[in-house]
């Protein structure tokens, strides 16, 4: 049976096609700039890579190019084959602790949580909107970002401000990027052969976006990103937590409005705000590598703020049976990897084979030697898998 | 000879005058609701309380009344044998990482940090002039809440915001309460008969307002106060860390500014905002005890926000030779130091016996056991203390 996976962003589509239930990839790629000029559409499939320009005026038009496309290449006989599409929706609120079929009354609760999320639910909904109505004969199921931390407990996803705020606004922790955590905390467990109801994890995504996250008995009970995505670690250009009377600090001294500081603390912080260089990773270790200062705080601060979270996560859990590194970063770059365990190494009592983390990019490996109290690995996250499987298994 | 501390708040005074270097306390007490009608002048001496209210107009009126009072009750002839004053002093920003005695250049400069600590440095300012005219020919010195703090490392001290906002404003961590971290670090190593070059510590000072501290070999390396004394944990009244986008949030939903704001996030939140009965950590305890939802929330909040503090200091430090609880909470409430230590003794490999615990009450107790990987010690502050000795030190 064939699915798609698709996430819809403002300017862009990201889409993925499977066949299931043998976890197939046929053809993956993504519309970029989408209502601009210009837009780019990649696919990759059978080994190749085609990239055409053209102009795509809306999401719409997004998804009927994209459609043709997988016929054309030949992938797809017929875009009836598609029997479901899976979508992610970044916010789920309290509402959605699972996967859904979307039909009209799901709509209209993703449209209400977009006080949540002003600039991801109304685009995910847009894509929603444009695939149901060409492939009105799919199953199309939702697929949330925060459906899994919806496990965390009252006293975790509380916030210390007046209760009225929850009752009122329902501003709590929800955390994000679950999908991936929840992949990469499985995905483990299948590699080392334990029941994940029995483990407990850390899963560090660590991309241009950036989560902790606490599984206990294979339940999320802690995660670094909160109300919204801009809370926990530092990130490539998010200031993750900070001492909040900084922010009216900002307001009354650079004649800002609030909306304006905060936009600083989540387009022109973290890594790019540190260094003044860049907000990727690779740029400020090279820049690290000619022994640029800044370069040199920048990751000093990151490798802190991530051993930080890490050892607030190890008490809260007591023991942790696996550490995961994913996302971008976590996969791709040993050097971080090294920098975040050897601030935590002592206390959590981790032995690592630093060769095997020097030569592991963006593949499986496991890198604790057998001594080590936790293992620690590296798993790249397959958030497009996940949505395929949620998918098939509605239909 | 004699010296007196002092603290000077914004309608308070309080004092405790010393034999040095016996340490030996003469008296003590506070005149509270200065400049407001019915001031309270409370004096404690030789077992005895007296108890007066009477109006005073302003900080020099209060020096003047303290220092009659002195000579009237008997504990002093003539206030010329005060050979030396400490004054506590909230921000001393990057210039200060000693005590230092007072002369004209120190006091502008405590004048100029005062956009760093609006609230706090002008007040300590109008305490040193008093008492600076009334007592010429003693030796004055200022005792800064941030001075121990200073030792911190820029990986630890900087946020990941654009760097010119330290630049500009020296935005930056600076943490508070150092002069009681310093203190019960420094006892606990004479109990422990520890060099304390040589010593780990972390140190919970828990009260009203609340900050923990990780000590390596002597040195406070991480603090969980920030660039106000608004940040890090969850506080009688404050939030402490929170996703910084809430800020926005209410701004934009409730039509407030943000002043307004950071005001409900430093006066309503907390204790007082979770469980909406009193940012008092006794009668939250009690309602606690009757089974009142909003007290057992606001605790398992509390509990948390500390144990997730402590962790990240935990592998921060590598290891741990001990963990001292001081502060009104910390020394006076068994109940909240056993919810704290259960978070994270399983991580940290505690053994604790919960006997001394319990009944140990604003005393000095060490209730870990042998095989304890750190010891646990509660131990009452004495920033007073500290400020006589520094002032001692100078003369």
């Amino acid at each position: 049976m064939i699915i798609l996976s698709v996430n819809s962003g403002s300017s862009s589509l990201k889409f993925q096609l499977f066949t299931m239930p043998q976890e197939e990839t046929l053809v993956l790629g993504q519309i970029e700039k989408i209502g601009l000029k210009d837009s780019i559409v990649t696919v990759k499939y059978n080994g190749k890579k085609d990239v055409d320009i053209v102009d795509v005026n809306d999401h719409k038009q997004a998804v009927t190019i994209l459609l043709e496309t997988l016929t054309r290449i030949g992938v797809l006989k017929d875009i009836e084959d598609i029997k479901g599409v899976g979508h992610r929706v970044v916010h789920g609120g309290e509402v959605f602790d699972h996967s859904v079929v979307i039909d009209d009354a799901v709509v209209q609760k993703i449209d209400e949580l977009s006080s949540l999320a002003p600039l991801h639910n109304p685009v995910n909904l847009v894509g929603i909107e444009a695939f149901r109505n060409v492939l009105p004969h799919a199953t199309h199921v939702a697929v949330f970002d925060t459906a899994f931390h919806q496990s965390m407990k009252p006293e975790n996803y509380m916030y210390p401000i007046p209760y009225q705020y929850y009752e009122n606004y329902k501003i709590r922790r929800y955390g994000f990027h679950g999908t991936s955590h929840f992949y990469v905390s499985r995905k483990v467990c299948e590699l080392m052969q334990r029941d994940p109801e029995n483990t407990n994890i850390i899963t560090l995504h660590l991309g241009n976006g950036a989560s902790i996250t606490a599984i206990e008995n294979g339940k999320s009970i802690m995660t670094s990103m909160g109300f919204t995505p801009l809370a926990g670690i530092m990130m490539g250009t998010r200031s993750g937590d900070i001492d909040p009377a900084i922010m009216t600090f900002i307001v009354d001294h650079e004649d800002k409005t609030s909306d304006e500081v905060l936009d600083v603390l989540n387009k022109e912080s973290g890594m790019l705000g540190v260094s003044g260089l860049s907000s990727d990773a690779r740029d400020i270790i090279s820049k690290y590598e000619e022994g640029n200062p800044r370069a040199v705080l920048t990751l000093d601060i990151y490798a802190n703020r991530v051993a930080e979270t890490v050892g607030s996560y190890f008490v809260k859990l007591g023991h942790v049976d696996a550490l995961v590194f994913t996302g971008g970063i976590g996969e791709n770059s040993s050097f971080i990897r090294e920098r975040v365990l050897k601030n935590i190494q002592e206390a959590m009592g981790l032995e690592l084979n630093w060769d095997i983390n020097a030569s592991t990019i963006g593949e499986i490996a496991k890198f604790s030697n057998d001594a080590s109290k936790s293992e620690v690995w590296v798993i790249p996250t397959n958030e497009e898998l996940v949505l395929a499987r949620d998918t098939f298994e509605k239909i």
